[in-house]
């Protein structure tokens, strides 16, 4: 049976080049931002087991084969050819990529070439903003540049994306900014040499608000990813009073990852209308349990509000790990469940494709 | 063998006529207060599949079969046949039922009546303020009278219960409000034109106290319901301060729902103990994966502490569904747990029978 | 097959004489303070069954059996015996044992001796400040003898260890104190009395930040524990700041236990190079439910991060279930991810050796 097709709402680019040695390799396997500890190493956790059982058969080697023997075939064959095997044999159909990463990655079409798909953007909103403040003279000029901005990219992306998580912390003010406060905001931040990463948290809210109105899909960055969050900052349900104030706008938000709250975010999207839960990084990083996982985020969530994706970024080791951990727990719990006739095997058929592509098809407005 | 016995130490009344529609239908599937999401449905969760799986075939239909014929059929047979036929099969014994909502529902004895049991009622404590508010002149009028129907209450019923955490969050002061504080509470709100839900954080500790006192078991809300709560704020450890300080009065506390909070209440049913956890809600909305989640409730809560419950609502199948699922994860985790030699077969079987009723007739005081 | 040798990497004494009674035995089967609810007992929890069931067979009963018959028994065979039979059976190799409970517990080289292995010691931070203020005439001279304190256990102790959680919570201001700000502490603290325990939020910091400065590693509380925590003020993720602003000095910290908040655990575990976690207390009170438990700890955590404890205290029973529940755990998990290929069989025996022992030897400069 042909393996079940995929949108992947949330991924970034691979590198176009390397990495060119093992540190560089573990850096991207982590979430860390610094080397293993002493006497350890980052292939041993449940993603870098899961690199070795599923990538090495595709670059022609032994599941689970020596992390040096896959790292000297991955530089035999060269970043061009690995990424080609890999992101076809992920065989996603669809890219949803996120363009706000640093670094020299391949461009959502490179993406989509290479994997045999096609590729839509999200626009990430922190960068637009410091794009905008980099040239902006006063705060008039760089919230009018800034609206601008959002404007255009309204027009093709597929979706808008926060990382307020990161840069503050998802308990921030629910409501949109109010004008003075706003000017007041942006002014300070400017004054302030905008050299560095904004983390204001009223430019923030006004970038999520902004987002909101153009009646795009908004992605949040909730749950785990690198150290400069604070995770208990992260928990989705600190979104609750954001998501009741931004549901007249018509905004649909989803809520990227989640993990360890993921069935935090499993109940938002029970009760509101307008939100949805993502899958993300959380297979990927939680290998061998993603099945557990997975049917965690099951419980509350309803099943056409949950959606698949990777968030793959520089290697493309990940995609195809995010993949084939999605596609083996889905297949799991739909035998375990429909094995004690808790679903009948149509439904969970029709589950996992919805959860597969079809979520995602019907949010995005994607052609099948 | 026959079924496990049950005591549903806290549940509802069900519709005496309806509902008339696919609508009406999947909005009692749910704890969303808004129709689903455009292009999906609540039937699509986990609480959808087992009201089709458990009660299609008590209404001669195959398991699964789709929702329309569900309805139809339900439709052809009528209220009072659907519902008599499903709380029959739910063989729940007795029925401690909360009183305090809304709309045309059977009452505790009718209920009893169609399901072949006995009912007992458990007395909400935020519309007893409500009633004693509308008649009364002036806040010492108001405070005599809630207390004398708190003190009538309690002549008659098997508990009190508390929804402070929809109301407020249960980060309320933990101390009994000083007199100035209540009288001027109350006065607040009653010159507030008391039309509105009873939120006031004062008063709603003063009827949490006043249960305290009548030495009846006192249920709190805690977990995940409907979008009225902001569910960090529902997170029963937050408690702990209140299950402190009334502890001296021998209030025993039965925390309700507890999902995804789950295993912290059953934290707390392990350290003191005047503390209970329930099951509630959270089995039949988290439907196949209910033993993973009883499972989880039976990791720290001594197993005298747990109770049963469904928490059904306007739904005859919600009290099946509740039913069904608890029996079943109760006998796989049995299954597993004696499979492997951590428990005797003796113990899991009385195990389940204290979850099932045991405890609830010691805690509440029933005749077997 | 020999069983898995273990490194027990956070432990206390055990009773040199006693318990003598079933109330005895129960209190410490248990975190609670207070006697069993009317009508319940602690033997009914996962722990009393897990004691039941691996201790019966070492005293020469069957598993299972009535826990009457397991304490009559315990009392025949007399203290030393039981609890030579139980350590030994429990075939820890290592005990690194906390001294700071009160109580006539054996000493390390006591009970290493039982159990026919080696004992270091951790040293308890807060009765070092509690003896160095009983003896000291005014702030400065109590700062300086506790100072002493510290420096002469480091030369010593395999690791230090906060109960901040208990004495406070985890929601400490993350900085050292400045000196002045301990001054008065210190001073305020000696003014009061000094009877107390130590619960001054800057003398707490000030005994951490003490420690990491040795170089030793930090075992800190998180998670569950004894009712005088506030178990929501217990979340490792509320050390996040301190971690940050610790990790320059180079001292590593332990999360102990960590439950419910072992995901929280192993997330700060993947993304802080001189952060571990721990097994702790978890597995012995989660019994037939230690391998989920344990598989859930090794979603994010580090496979060279996460360290196997018992936490047994007063009961050698504790020791017993702690080291066989770890054992079953990682066999069964290893068994279920190598079975379906997501780990190799290498991989798993390495990663069991990983927890059981090597992290610890490596984490805390262990011979083997």
């Amino acid at each position: 049976m042909d393996p079940l097709p995929l949108v992947d709402q949330h991924c970034h680019g691979v590198l176009r080049d390397g990495p060119h040695d093992r540190a560089g390799f573990e850096a991207l396997l982590t979430e860390s931002h610094a080397p293993p500890a002493p006497g350890t190493s980052f292939f041993d956790t449940q993603l870098g087991f899961a690199v070795r059982r599923w990538c090495a058969p595709v670059l022609g080697l032994e599941p689970h084969c020596a992390p040096e023997a896959y790292l000297d075939r991955r530089s035999a064959l060269g970043t061009p050819e690995v990424t080609r095997r890999l992101l076809r044999a992920a065989r996603v159909r669809t890219f949803l990529v996120d363009t706000g990463l640093p670094g020299d990655l391949l461009a959502p079409e490179e993406l989509a070439a290479a994997g045999g798909g096609t590729a839509r953007e999200i626009v990430r909103l922190e960068p637009l903003a410091e794009r905008a403040a980099a040239g902006a003279r006063g705060a008039d000029a760089f919230l009018a540049a800034l609206g601008a901005a959002i404007g255009t990219a309204a027009g093709t992306a597929a979706a808008f994306k926060s990382v307020a998580a990161y840069r503050y912390g998802l308990d921030l003010d629910p409501r949109p900014p109010a004008p003075a406060e706003l000017w007041t905001a942006a002014t300070r931040w400017l004054a302030s040499g905008r050299t560095g990463r904004l983390t204001d948290p009223v430019l923030l809210r006004h970038l999520m608000w902004s987002a909101a109105r153009t009646g795009l899909p908004l992605q949040v960055h909730t749950g785990f990813g690198d150290p400069d969050l604070r995770l208990h900052r992260a928990d989705p349900l600190l979104l609750t009073d954001f998501l009741r104030a931004v549901e007249p706008t018509g905004c649909r938000v989803v809520l990227l990852h989640g993990y360890p709250f993921h069935r935090n975010a499993g109940y938002l999207a029970a009760v509101h209308p307008h939100v949805y839960a993502d899958v993300g990084l959380t297979l990927g990083h939680t290998g061998a349990r993603a099945e557990a996982v997975l049917s965690e985020m099951l419980e509350l969530a309803p099943f056409g509000k949950l959606l698949f994706s990777t968030d793959a970024h520089g290697l493309p080791e990940l995609y195809l790990t995010g993949a084939q951990l999605f596609r083996q727990a889905m297949a799991r719990l739909s035998t375990r469940f429909t094995g004690d006739g808790s679903w009948s095997r149509a439904d969970a058929d029709r589950v996992a494709a919805l959860l597969a592509a079809g979520n995602a098809r019907r949010l995005y407005g994607l052609d099948d």
